[in-house]
């Protein structure tokens, strides 16, 4: 079983690089092959370790933030990215690939080289975030696809219930439409014809879902079209910095919570660490025919080994599978 | 000039009947008229404290969340509601409208009762935010209007504008488009749009903004279509309050922590009040031909006083003058 890692794009490529050969050592049933800079790969990897189950594939090139991704991906054959994604279209045995580099480019990749699979309209970009009970949340999708329709939601909503159930181990996990509030007829075109389509399935799907409730924990899985998706991750990133922010201003201003904040140091580091994104690997990209994980592009060592466990938890729970057998029986009502 | 509030339909009467009374003392120059029950009214307000520019007029129904809006607005003739914004509608010389209650009702009152200023397609609810500057940021719209139009998001950044403009002193807001990137190619069919009629426009458009980025206080106007503002501003409520939960937990679970709150206790104190909605009042509802301010249902006393505060704010700033001619000016480009 092969993953293919793109090691370059990333904020800081030594990151990615430690984070693979972490995840070869933890993993020896797996073989990691890493695209990218050959010479800045082996000054990265120490010497001593020889890691015999990770392989390095050199690419002479680098696609960036700044690349049009479609363009990008058609010429630049001998970037890093498109090096791992041809790799990963070739070989059977392969449980996906992980990149942090340019989103853009990574669902483009994904799309063009690997391909959609059959029935799926739209792949979909997940994402995960921590919820006030300890557990973590989907949104789906959280930037891939704009106007959606709603057969594309519905499809979101199949793809978000196969992946949360792998990762989480329930057997039916809770389905929640983001609307502008929780009666049955709320929202707009969109919303309204989604809610009949998840209301018909075989999913369970426990309603609208206002957005100030998302992070609660009591939904598995939130569905909606791209742009809010990103609107709602996004937005709550920047209100807890806002106030993280406004919380380090109020205590500089006292001596008195000063000193406070001294016997708090470690509570808050534990905070910290509770919301750090990296400790829940990368956004998963599903629909297409192999699944691919897209990093944050400030992704640590730790991001980059959550994300190989994705894709083992993707390939164990049979994730694509259930996906493929959703949607077939979806299409059949 | 006079002032309606309807004091019921709130969670909680009593403080909108006092935060009524002390905008009365406050604001000698204003006559405040408030409909409700009058014996809850009476026995709210304490009978030594004769306001003479505060008057009462009496209802006998309300209209509650439960109600369907536009048939309570067209049924309850004799609810606090409809009797302040029949008022409203026959006297010249009213500032405006302040409820608590259903936003739907208050909305929909507006719109039919009141009625739409000439050339207006859609009136907006705006939302105000607090920032990380200690400033305020308005979302419009917030809520009111599902499946924009372009034209719609042009008209209700005129609106945005307008009465920043008024609040802040400032001559010309900047105003930003909610979207999923900065570049101008980015986002869905309705912003793709919308960036081109406000980049031909005369506001101060300052570009695509990221949600993440809403809260900085760079921004004085955030643009987008109702369902989006909803999203943005609940989740970022939420995130906010998943925070708070996740903070308390971890302080709870060390004594060290749990002595480090005591000393920080006021500056978390002052934290809270610098975010309280409360200061900042209600959310204006624009493009009727008399504004509205639709309070937070929870709005204690100081909010219906700001809320006052605003209603003035919009009068002496010529905000509705202003949106006339805004939007003019607009559609003869």
């Amino acid at each position: 079983m092969n993953i293919y890692i793109d090691c370059m794009g990333a904020d800081s490529p030594a990151e990615i690089i430690n984070g693979a050969a972490a995840a070869a050592k933890e993993h020896p049933e797996i073989n990691i092959v890493l695209t990218g800079d050959q010479s800045l790969i082996n000054a990265t990897l120490p010497a001593s370790s020889a890691i015999c189950n990770l392989k390095v594939v050199h690419a002479e090139d680098v696609i960036t933030n700044d690349d049009t991704p479609t363009t990008a991906i058609k010429v630049k054959k001998d970037s890093s990215l498109v090096k791992a994604f041809n790799m990963l279209k070739e070989d059977d045995n392969a449980l996906g690939l992980i990149s942090a580099g340019s989103t853009g480019a990574v669902l483009t990749g994904a799309t063009l080289i690997i391909g959609r699979m059959e029935g799926v309209y739209r792949p979909t970009l997940i994402s995960q975030l921590p919820t006030a009970n300890g557990g973590f949340v989907c949104i789906t999708d959280s930037g891939a696809n704009m106007d959606s329709h709603p057969e594309w939601l519905m499809q979101f909503a199949i793809m978000g219930s196969s992946y949360m159930r792998a990762m989480t181990g329930k057997a039916n996990p809770s389905i929640a439409l983001l609307n502008v509030g929780t009666e049955d007829h709320k929202g707009n075109t969109l919303t309204r014809t989604t809610y009949q389509l998840l209301a018909a399935s075989k999913l369970n799907f426990v309603g609208n879902m206002e957005a100030r409730d998302a992070l609660t924990g009591n939904y598995d899985v939130v569905v909606c079209d791209g742009y809010d998706g990103n609107v709602l991750l996004k937005g709550s990133e920047g209100a807890v910095k806002m106030f993280m922010k406004k919380f380090k201003q109020n205590v500089m201003a006292s001596l008195s919570a000063k000193i406070g904040y001294l016997f708090m140091k470690k509570a808050i580091k534990q905070l910290r660490s509770a919301m750090d994104y990296n400790n829940y690997g990368g956004g998963p990209f599903l629909g297409t025919k192999k699944p691919v994980i897209k990093a944050h592009g400030a992704s640590n060592s730790m991001a980059i080994r959550q994300s190989v466990n994705q894709l083992l938890r993707i390939k164990e729970g049979k994730v694509l599978e259930m996906i493929q057998q959703g949607i077939a029986e979806n299409e059949a009502r």
